[in-house]
């Protein structure tokens, strides 16, 4: 894909300013020297969600941390599309490519949900964080996404805003077809994509979402997708009609 | 997702009609016997990519096949649309990917190409078969894709139909919103998306590719997308937009 001019991209939490010494944590360190082998003067990419995206000289280096100079801003930062995505957990490799996949294609929330049919443990949020951020720095994305605790379906249904248009997906479903199901949304920019477990939603379930205000189901071919396939397809969609990559 | 009326649902070479007994191998009995505890007189699915979707009775099992006699024609075969993906190999997991989600969203061959920046061992063909054997099966394809030997790019641009637009897929692309790039593809509807290796095309290739005939450059947005993800992403607006997703 495109060339990267900087491939050393690191996430923090500290403020982001002209001229300012950050400092990077051991692992972060460890990342920077000795995987990624950068040394004293040369430089790499900072941002922390809210400053912007920052150049910075590696100014000293030891084993428990190092010390960052900031040179100058590269982006600003600015608004994202608001879209959450909500999910049944699944299998840990799938569900990380799910982590992985939405953070890239710039989900704002995932909200992992427990279905009838969901099968799996419950998910770990701390390391799903921990591969958001690292998709996030890959990306080039100026934020992470948040990752919301686990909870059930209908509790999420019950306090969604009354003006975010739900996007149920759902493959085989003679609908209209998706880009004028996504065109038609016009109620507000905030968007919440959901995914149903392996196995589908229950009738009673489906029932209960197809209900709610603002639910629009959304085809997604005459072929059964697997889960990671229809988020990275749904959102793909919603991005190209109705958020950023317009 | 939607819920399977048969979940045991096989690829096998053989003809398929009505009333007709078909072989199971080895390695598929073992499948629909031991791992998918299928008995005799249980139903599962048959296709064999000529002849529709068979649903078919198990009636004879024995260590080294199973004799299947088939019931009734649940689909008709149809025309898929024509979609070609060409795409540089990637690392093994990923390329994996590649093939498994290219085959969900419906291609119709896959191109592995090698380009300046390929990083990866030449892909074993033959696994990448076997991969699209188990995608079409789970999505309920009526046919496997073909997997082309690897070639050059340069090869597979030079004897590409005149007929058949090109869609190279390039992140941070300041181009038209990518769903007007694919509704101008008037041409015809035969399409081959090109996604690159990891460290992007070489200025030489991409001079090369976009001043072939019917080549149209297809922005994904702002972030920077791995290559199994702008694969799902392209296919997904091309099935929208041109495809079989309308």
């Amino acid at each position: 894909m495109a060339q990267k001019q900087f491939s050393v991209r690191i996430y923090i939490d500290a403020d982001l300013s002209q001229d300012k010494g950050v400092v990077l944590d051991k692992t972060q360190a460890h990342y920077v020297v000795t995987v990624m082998r950068r040394k004293i003067g040369d430089e790499i990419v900072l941002f922390n969600g809210r400053d912007g995206e920052w150049v910075g000289k590696v100014q000293e280096v030891r084993k428990s941390h190092a010390l960052i100079n900031l040179i100058s801003c590269l982006r600003e930062q600015a608004a994202e599309p608001d879209i959450h995505l909500v999910f049944s957990p699944v299998k840990k490799i799938q569900n990380a490519l799910i982590v992985q996949k939405a953070t890239e294609l710039g989900v704002s929330e995932l909200i992992p949900v427990q279905t009838l049919r969901t099968n799996s443990d419950r998910p770990r949020e701390d390391k799903m964080v921990l591969q958001a951020i690292e998709a996030a720095e890959q990306s080039e994305r100026l934020t992470i996404p948040i990752i919301q605790q686990t909870q059930k379906l209908e509790k999420y249904l019950a306090k969604m805003e009354p003006d975010r248009a739900l996007i149920f997906c759902h493959e085989r479903h003679d609908s209209k077809d998706p880009i004028s199901v996504l065109s038609g949304l016009t109620i507000s920019n905030k968007f919440a994509v959901l995914v149903g477990p392996e196995g589908g939603f229950s009738d009673a379930e489906r029932k209960m979402i197809m209900s709610c205000d603002n639910s629009h189901t959304l085809g997604l071919g005459p072929r059964i997708l697997r889960a990671e396939t229809a988020v990275v397809s749904a959102l793909s969609l919603l991005q190209a009609v109705r958020g950023d990559w317009q």
